[in-house]
């Protein structure tokens, strides 16, 4: 960051300890009498590198989970269907009607460790964000921790501290003499930074295992206004490489420009008939499939503290794409441009035609689109602009028959889900969290957590905790304590308050 | 090359030796005779490493220039003002009207190593073009040299070729017992690569020493058809790297995309404003300094033979970008994107809005254009479509100002030249030319040739030899043999058949 502008602009608007019932104020003295505690056990996590590149780090970080699990009294096991172990815990609550079965994952993104401030497996905790210039803490030595100061390391917010926040709720009920009143079930999976590829098939395996009324989904940034938040869906997605091909290779632009054409400026042309300048997209019926919001999801939308004032001042923007609030913005389907590539900029430049361009695009699925449908509706539309597409580089017959070429290289995408907002569970979810939570309908990113409703046909609701500035897949992830400690509360209610 | 159609597609239409007068045909004869001295002297030059990067090879072979006109009775010497030496010589013919300048420059273009077949400064001959899966020619150790062969090389083509050409024509004409009929210069530039940003200070500090009747500059590609060629004008440039600005860093595009501006999105907008995709630019008012085509010019352009068919099929593509001939297109001004970067593409993406974009742009001017006029024009029409145009990186109070801020970087551009091809000097050198030769109102790359005629107000005729396919300003860059045998006839053709 190149501008030391003070952080932070959002205020907390939710503090822990809000509970005017005795058993949660419970679960915050046990939380206040133990935070370096807590705050040992993500640090010890941190420090088990359970990253895809690092196949060992998953299997122990998996044993060690399974061993907490254990240690608490529960029935665990490690279940694998060919990727890294899915980590399983039960324990019957005495008298219970209901089962909820809380998700998060040990896994976390891959890093690229010369990005980073500090060894992104070596835990380092500091008084606040990277953008406020802040100093590192020697946090064991210390009296108290400030709520505003933040671990540092990867998968700190991404997911361990679901896991941890989890943990640290049981162990304080279980400390103030509290016993849950769900069965608890944990699903906790190894491969959600790959795309879940097994996940399918491990629900599929074992239906009975996870059978139960309600997953809690332990993943994704709290809302912006720091207040505790449940989500009950998340945008689908799918990813498209897309090249569109110039000359065979590199020409002098001043002999051949503007008779050869550019394949960059093609790109450009491409993007710009896909989106207009309001993100709104182009392509005629591309929303057709499209579930308009619900009465309740509007009313949760219009519910929530406005933020975007404060985060155009985080981001250092001068204004939004679309008009409508950033909640709003993403309850619709986006396409995403998240690279661009071709010839050389800058001190690199040369007087080139390119030999081709590289567009890297996301699309963000909402209910009802199908990752099958949007693709049909790209290629027509592509199609019908006038490019021919392939999904291999052209040979020299392809290339001379058609004057505008675009390969398209789908990846696999999943389907939104967006569930009901006025079903008991739901309710009950939002009731048992107090005061001043954040509903979202939906979130904006993207989980396939469409899986447990299509596969088990279970409701479920998100139950993130991680601070929304957290640098989520990027270098420099942190966890903020206060959203740890927020979390931990979160957690308590849901085995203790949840009702219907 | 991934594809291994045979070429040349382009076939000859000039033969060397098609003069019918005595004194060139004796030229040719001794080029004949010589052909392997004559490569030889264009091997060793190629192994000195005369580029930017290199100042002591620049200085050696400045030397070495030098040394080769006195050798051949030139008074020489060499000039400096603050970059390499120019090498200036001069030859006095007794009883001639005339002086001819001929320009050339010794300096090649930056390489990148490993970007070549072979290295780049150890000439190598091959039995065609790299996409022609040549064989390696040990041209030393064979009886003759086909004309087809090509020598690969930094600076075998541009612009040592020039150069060597002019020593071959010259030593030809005196083996053969022949004078040149005019007085002869020669400018030998060291930096035309780095855009000659000494050459106008050069002009104006010595207008007596580089006093004459018309310039001929030994630099460029012939025409496709391998015509020998004459150019009258060179189109000016400027170059432009424009900087689109998203957020401070990049962010998680499911949770703030539609809300959040995308730079990438933004730069394809910005690129798609510009130019329409048959290339034509939609700057309102842009062309108006545009001095259309002369009636010569005209006919001279529909006189050359057409090369788009083989041209198409040279470099694989399936049509044009608008709708005239290549020679037609670049005679128009243009906007060339050179280079596109935002984000990560490929395996590398991320699903990010990136933090920011860059385009890197050349605009090719033609007269009556100037560079001042045109990024105003481009400055304005930017404002116009809702950009706050910035020169250094936006701090946070203009971030917050300006919804959609772009930073122009603009380099220093030149004009374009384009000489009246019905004036004597222009008439004589294509009758001294002979038959097929191809005449060309402008060349389409850029060279600074309007210094010469701003500075010293002196007619400019370009006289290039290389191969169109040259594989100019980038990697593997070669000259075909026949061009070097043609080019060495237009040379002494200049110096003994140049009447007006």
């Amino acid at each position: 960051m190149r501008w030391g502008y003070a952080l932070p602009i959002i205020v907390a608007l939710a503090t822990p300890g809000a509970w005017a019932a005795a058993p949660v104020s419970a679960v915050d003295a046990y939380v206040q009498a133990h935070q370096k505690e807590i705050v040992g056990q993500l640090d010890s996590m941190v420090r088990i590198e359970s990253v895809a590149a690092n196949p060992d780090g998953l299997t122990r970080q998996a044993a060690k989970l399974e061993g907490e699990l254990r240690r608490r009294g529960f029935a665990a096991r490690q279940i694998v269907e060919g990727g890294p172990p899915l980590v399983f815990g039960e324990l019957k609550a005495r008298g219970a009607r209901r089962t909820v079965i809380f998700y998060a994952h040990y896994d976390g993104q891959p890093v690229t460790p010369s990005q980073w401030a500090s060894p992104p497996f070596d835990p380092v905790m500091r008084s606040g964000p990277l953008s406020a210039r802040p100093s590192d803490i020697d946090w064991r030595a210390t009296k108290a921790l400030d709520p505003e100061w933040r671990l540092f390391g990867r998968a700190t917010s991404d997911d361990k501290a679901g896991i941890v926040a989890f943990l640290a709720a049981f162990d304080a009920l279980k400390a103030s003499g509290q016993r849950p009143k769900v069965n608890i079930k944990v699903v906790w999976e190894g491969e959600e930074e790959a795309g879940s590829p097994h996940l399918r098939a491990l629900l599929n395996a074992n239906k009975a295992l996870f059978a139960g009324d309600v997953w809690m989904i332990g993943d994704g940034p709290a809302h912006q206004s720091r207040r505790r938040t449940l989500y009950f869906g998340a945008r689908g997605m799918m990813g498209l490489e897309a090249t569109v091909y110039g000359p065979l290779s590199p020409l002098h632009d001043g002999h051949y420009g503007n008779w050869v054409r550019n394949p960059a400026a093609m790109a450009a042309e491409l993007i710009a008939s896909l989106r207009a300048p309001d993100g709104n997209i182009m392509i005629p019926g591309y929303s057709d499939d499209v579930r308009p919001l619900a009465a309740p999801e509007r009313a949760a939308i219009a519910a929530l503290p406005p933020i975007e004032d404060g985060l155009k001042r985080q981001f250092g923007i001068g204004g939004s794409e679309g008009s409508e609030g950033l909640t709003m913005s993403t309850m619709r389907p986006s396409i995403n441009i998240r690279g661009l590539s071709a010839g050389k900029v800058g001190d690199s430049a040369t007087n080139s035609i390119p030999a081709d361009a590289q567009i890297s695009i996301d699309f963000r699925l909402v209910p009802d689109e199908t990752p099958e449908h949007i693709r049909a509706k790209v290629e027509r539309y592509l199609t019908e602009q006038g490019w021919t597409i392939v999904s291999a580089a052209p040979d020299m017959a392809a290339r001379l028959a058609h004057p505008r070429i675009v390969r398209l290289d789908w990846e696999g995408g999943y389907p939104a889900l967006r569930a009901d907002m006025a079903i008991p569970v739901a309710r009950a979810a939002a009731k048992a969290m107090g005061k001043d939570v954040a509903l979202l309908p939906m979130m904006g990113g993207s989980v396939p957590i469409y899986l447990f409703e299509d596969v088990l046909h279970t409701p479920v609701i998100g139950l993130p905790l991680a601070n929304h500035d957290n640098s989520q897949h990027a270098a420099n992830e942190n966890l903020r304590l206060g959203n740890l400690w927020d979390g931990i509360a979160s957690y308590a209610a849901m085995m203790t308050r949840l009702d219907w």
